[in-house]
């Protein structure tokens, strides 16, 4: 029986006008028409005033197109104000929308622009600030995640490898700490100024850029004793690192078995039997 | 029972001639003597026409013995040519190939050659643009990845993965507009002479290139508080990059999975059996 | 049925006086709401000691704090040593506690106060060494992994893949020591100013460096044959380098599953049910 | 039953005298007292002699310890050449000895040492290059590998994933050859002076170490569009080299898998069953 599409069906929820029930539909929902190009201009508009806010911080850029790309981002930012006031109108509860990560995200993005007409003292770090947090609003692009069902098991993975994730970060503190002042021990002479591990911190930070192999370079031992030490953690914390990659492997391989397990019980309807399964887990009924 | 070697039978298809068969014979296939001599010496040809490109951009070389790579270009180019035209004439519908990638490749990588010789004003950098597309014709080499069978799990694993790994790929542009704007925010002094994070695009390069693992070090963070959240930028991106490995993993297990249990028992239609198995291992029939 | 929560159950053993089990009971068990409570004071007063170290190494805040941190030192390194005595006095067996890992870590970690006070020479060196050594302190805070019960098969796994870790890094040192040797014959020429593998040492340290993908970039090749070697390497490296994600990645599995697989069907007597089964997958008796 | 502990044996083989029994006892074989102090001492003659040809390149340490070192170098080399000759007199067929790859490289790692007794004229170059031979000899330590049962399993997920593994390295060079020209032609500007891609093999050079994650940084793209599609190539190049991982996990999974299933059929005595077979697959009998 193939799926029936869901045309605009216009039966406005108790409490609800009918043109709230259509902007509803237009704004939360994705699989009508209507729906679906508003998300795809909304993610357009995202991408673009992302776009402007990096333009601007190019010195070469901001300086010749500044005043086009301010235009620009009121322009984004009108638009955004509209959405935001059109969800928060059509929805019948509006303070859970509100709350919401979404709305709460949504308020944050538009929010900054705004700020800039009050009369207070700005300093080029605070406008930079403002500026940046509008790049958030890349995060509503989740709204795809939605629709792809692929995010529910890697969510289930994620959670499912908490607790052994948490271990590992323990550890990986604890081993960076260590190789940090250890470092900073046999090669932080206050006296050679060729030494760069001049504190622990910097030690640690060391510690880390070679751990996680990263490996920038602007941090390197000199003497033969801090090269062999070095050589070492490398090995040593791409064995550790690589305890991570196994965990998240085998959680993602359970978290899509659950989901595969797609047999429900004729008897009590309950999902998540294995493959080989003859007799339902949950009341013994033969599947 | 062994598999009947496949010896020159030159049994032409209807609207193909004895000549076209036999070259269609040598050019397309490999399991005869000289379809397979054919293929080892296309190879040899690609892998020394893209040597002579790699060789002409190096000042040294170029300079000295600039005259006689151009003529080798030619003679691969002529080669080539040939190989094409015959390509075109051998089969039963020139078109299907013609726009097949591969023949789309095999044109583009005879092209350049000629259009050097038209008297359109050439630049140095338009005549590098088009020596590199040579360069694609690599990807005839792929063609070793037909006889491998096991290029079919890994495209299986890759489709099935794509949409998990577009969902990551969403999260990590957001992550690396965060991260690399934040940077900004925190290294980005327009006073500092030191300073590397000149621009958010430019954070953005440096967050792209820690969150990989990559760390060039010549975008790197100065003060304290921008190593500290180098630091910890670092050991989340790890977290984050060891998803798309994980997931991929779990892909190829599938499809190799899927690959091996096609056979059914014919006594009681069940499935699971290994390659080499004879006889179904849950009711004991022979398979 | 839920868990009976553990409320203070204060009935001393044999040889233990009442408030010995009391103390007993805070400080080492973290299931009653004072045990907890003292775990996590006693986290927060090991990272208050640890930032404390780092942040007098950091010159510019040594020479103005560095009396306050001092001082700091010492109320850490008191607290500490009550925590210490207190542990040996409420357990039965003091000496099982002082001969263990924590035990071992707990007293290194509050004697080097201690040594300075001692009228021997200090020599700057000599004093770093002593401080870092309280960084081991952070080790105590592994105790969280006594509650998660996950670390168990984490340790399980590693243990299974010893041996073949040990293999892989018997072929790793080999490898590194070729691929460094090389290099050395390949690049150290003498009589070149920009030579960088002056050693085989220093062209080992830049095979690990390599071979793990950190890649600091302080020694690199300079000529032709050298960057071509290096690129060889690293792809080998990285094949190499792939061997343990997929060892730990197996043992990780194997683990797990041994961990969900212990309970067996009282009816057929067969193993592999899942966590929430209440009913044998295989026979349909209840568990 | 427990195995029965292999002693001394002292059978000799038809045509191998008594002593030459012995001598082929203690160094081929591991399981006696005698065998194992002996393989014990080889591994730290072996690593000693390594050390000495490291050390003596350093040029501080070459300078002042050099003539010690040659004497050393020497010592080693006499006790190899003894070892050699007994590992050749002791066996039923030298040859097979002599051609076999442990053969060879014992014979390679003593050569050199003799060699520079020749009256030829002896460059620096030549010198370093037959030194270095003799940490080939490293390679004798893999016979450690044979009491780890656990390399075969290791070998056999290597046989397995091999081909794949070429396909991947097919596409990688592809790859990497297609970003190296591509960066040439937006980077290698010849009217640069800070251009670092000046020719496509530098530019492959940059694309190997940037996609394989090593990241040096002494070839690093300095315009914004270099930069973008560095960005770009460094999250295809993860993903692509994320492959290799999922396919050698699945294959060292299936190498343990099999090595596994110790059940042996009752009927045709063979092995491979998966856990939940109740059937032999090979002969149908049940197990």
């Amino acid at each position: 029986m193939p799926p029936i599409p869901r045309q605009s069906s216009l039966r406005p929820e108790s409490g609800q006008r009918p043109w709230q029930a259509l902007v509803h539909e237009i704004i939360y929902e994705a699989d009508t028409p209507a729906g679906k190009a508003f998300d795809v201009l909304l993610l357009i508009l995202i991408i673009g005033s992302v776009a402007a806010v990096m333009l601007e911080s190019v010195p070469s850029i901001g300086d010749r197109w500044g005043d086009e790309l301010r235009v620009l981002e009121w322009v984004f930012t009108i638009l955004f104000t509209i959405e935001y006031v059109l969800r928060l109108i059509c929805v019948l509860k509006p303070m859970g929308y509100a709350r919401s990560f979404f709305g709460i995200v949504d308020l944050l993005a538009i929010i900054p622009t705004y700020l800039t007409l009050l009369p207070i003292e700005q300093s080029l770090q605070a406008a930079l600030v403002i500026r940046s947090l509008r790049l958030i609003r890349v995060f509503r692009i989740f709204k795809l995640a939605q629709y792809l069902t692929e995010a529910d098991s890697l969510l289930i993975a994620m959670r499912a490898a908490a607790a052994k994730i948490t271990v590992f970060l323990v550890i990986v503190t604890s081993v960076v700490l260590i190789m940090g002042s250890l470092m900073y021990i046999v090669e932080g002479d206050p006296n050679d100024p060729t030494n760069q591990f001049t504190s622990i911190p910097k030690g640690v930070y060391w510690a880390v850029v070679t751990m996680t192999t990263v490996g920038y370079g602007d941090v390197t031992p000199q003497t033969w004793l801090g090269q062999t030490l070095a050589a070492f953690s490398m090995i040593i914390g791409y064995s550790i690192i690589v305890v991570p990659t196994g965990i998240f492997s085998v959680e993602v391989i359970r978290a899509m078995d659950k989901s595969l397990s797609t047999r429900s019980c004729p008897s009590c309807s309950k999902y998540g039997h294995a493959d080989d399964a003859k007799f339902c887990k949950h009341c013994g009924a033969p599947l």
